[in-house]
């Protein structure tokens, strides 16, 4: 299959690494110069579960995609949510007819800017649980295990769902094919807005967070905010399974000794944050709901003023 | 007059220094023994407006009240709030059924618990603007100016409230008696419980908060919050007026190059914070009026989470 990574940071840089190593044939696009210049000088280097590895895979900036016009059989999207919109942009070149576009970012609503840009029927979303971390320009850290479950957004698309997840899985990804893949990614949301904006606002990982006396009613609550909108949209979340879901992850021997990824963007990093894509994206579909989010908008409010006071400095 | 101040702290000591010049018998009454010990052993040492001036004032713990039984005429209250319950208990004994009580704290709900301890018609309640640093124990910086407002809880007490009006004015203290001084009270409670929490958990000064393009979102909603509790206590604040007020101490030339005292309190020092008796108080009277206030929950329960991360460790 050919297949363009559109987002070639550290979850794209696996995904392109583990579908090229298939024998797929791979292309990564990134709008950081160092990286694409790194990985077109010196190859992909991976640390790859604790093995130095170096791979060809050719990179480009997405506006050099003319030369790929109709050539492609499936983008993988995994750009930072605020990208999105300016990458499909500037990868419309490539998307034909038959193109499938299979959106793997976290957070809400990214579906409503792929239908700007792709035919329905060729929009797949999904929701992954692996995991990958940027060393520096062209390097990456790959550990442990995941998988990758997806969906067609409309019935027709079924048989090209079927086909991506075979592929993903010649290529050790673990592709699952989900008669509800929604729910998962509003149960993933629902871990990303009850840990990454408090964690951030709190400078706290995520074990020191789940052990204060106020942890409980503060993801309880705003896990009912989520529900309450999920539900508009058809999706039912069962809130208690994923209140202790998310407390599942407060073990200070696992995930809990981790800051989650936006308080390394913002705190560490001072980048800006995908809380309009989380908390954020909560508000505005209550809004559109008349749903009341009072949880989600001071936290989404929170975290901006922290972006303006940490990065206008 | 002879005036008790109990909790002589830097505002107390203000209070209780000028008290003292102007000729009152002032004892000063505070648990902090290195504090009391200092005060007795050398004076309060004072920087005056920029002037050195110790002044010999008696200083005791509030356990030692026994030989005061019957001879204190006023107390007035300048404990932290969450120490307020305990200093009342303590100075029980001085208590007589003549024994006047000012309480100048800051936050909401006070009277609840002045009235176990205090009959109505001796409490009289006020609200101050003067300011005053801490340096060390036995040392406090007192610079600028100010004012105190007050007003005797039951209609009874007017005379009793004129009175200490009368004190406070010939200290310099510039004493008002106040028509309704609930109203000045919750005003300035409204200021606390917009950048207070809020500066506290952004970890930013006044003017940093008060520059982002959230704030006036964030406090407009608080301050609202605020005024639908306290107009079922038969409070009706101007909230657009609150707004703007609010607003004036951004300038970074000004008040807005400090931090609230909640950040020293926390932050600076990891100590406990008065958020219970600011937007704590709004949550709670709120619950039992039946009004949602979700911002001012979320950001008492964030300080909370921040006290329990800082102080645990």
């Amino acid at each position: 299959m050919r297949i363009a990574i559109a987002g070639a940071g550290a979850m794209g840089s696996r995904f392109g690494l583990m579908l090229h190593k298939a024998g797929n044939e791979v292309i990564l696009l990134d709008k950081w110069a160092d990286h694409v210049n790194a990985i077109n000088k010196s190859g992909l280097r991976v640390n790859y579960n604790g093995e130095d590895v170096v791979e060809k895979i050719p990179a480009f900036f997405p506006s050099e995609m003319e030369g790929y016009k109709g050539v492609i059989d499936t983008v993988i999207l995994f750009t930072k949510a605020m990208q999105l919109d300016d990458m499909l942009q500037s990868i419309k070149p490539i998307l034909s007819k038959d193109t499938k576009v299979l959106c793997l970012l976290n957070g809400l609503g990214h579906e409503d800017t792929v239908e700007k840009y792709v035919d329905k029927e060729n929009i797949l979303l999904g929701n992954t649980m692996w995991t990958a971390g940027l060393i520096g320009p062209g390097e990456v850290k790959l550990f442990g295990n995941g998988e990758v479950e997806l969906q067609n957004v409309y019935p027709g698309g079924k048989e090209a769902a079927l086909e991506v997840v075979k592929v993903l899985n010649e290529a050790g990804l673990n592709g699952i094919y989900s008669e509800n893949v929604m729910y998962s990614i509003w149960r993933k949301a629902c871990v990303n807005g009850t840990l990454n904006g408090t964690c951030t606002i709190l400078d706290a990982n995520i074990a020191s967070f789940g052990a204060t006396s106020v942890t409980d009613k503060i993801i309880r609550t705003i896990i009912n905010e989520f529900a309450a909108v999920a539900a508009k949209e058809g999706i039912n979340l069962d809130s208690e399974e994923i209140v202790n879901h998310v407390k599942s992850t407060f073990n200070p021997n696992g995930v809990g000794k981790h800051h989650p990824s936006m308080h390394q963007d913002l705190i560490k990093n001072n980048r800006l944050t995908e809380i309009d894509y989380i908390n954020g994206a909560v508000c505005k579909k209550g809004a559109k709901y008349n749903i009341q989010t009072p949880y989600c908008q001071l936290l989404t409010e929170l975290v901006h003023a922290k972006e303006e006071i940490l990065i206008a400095q």
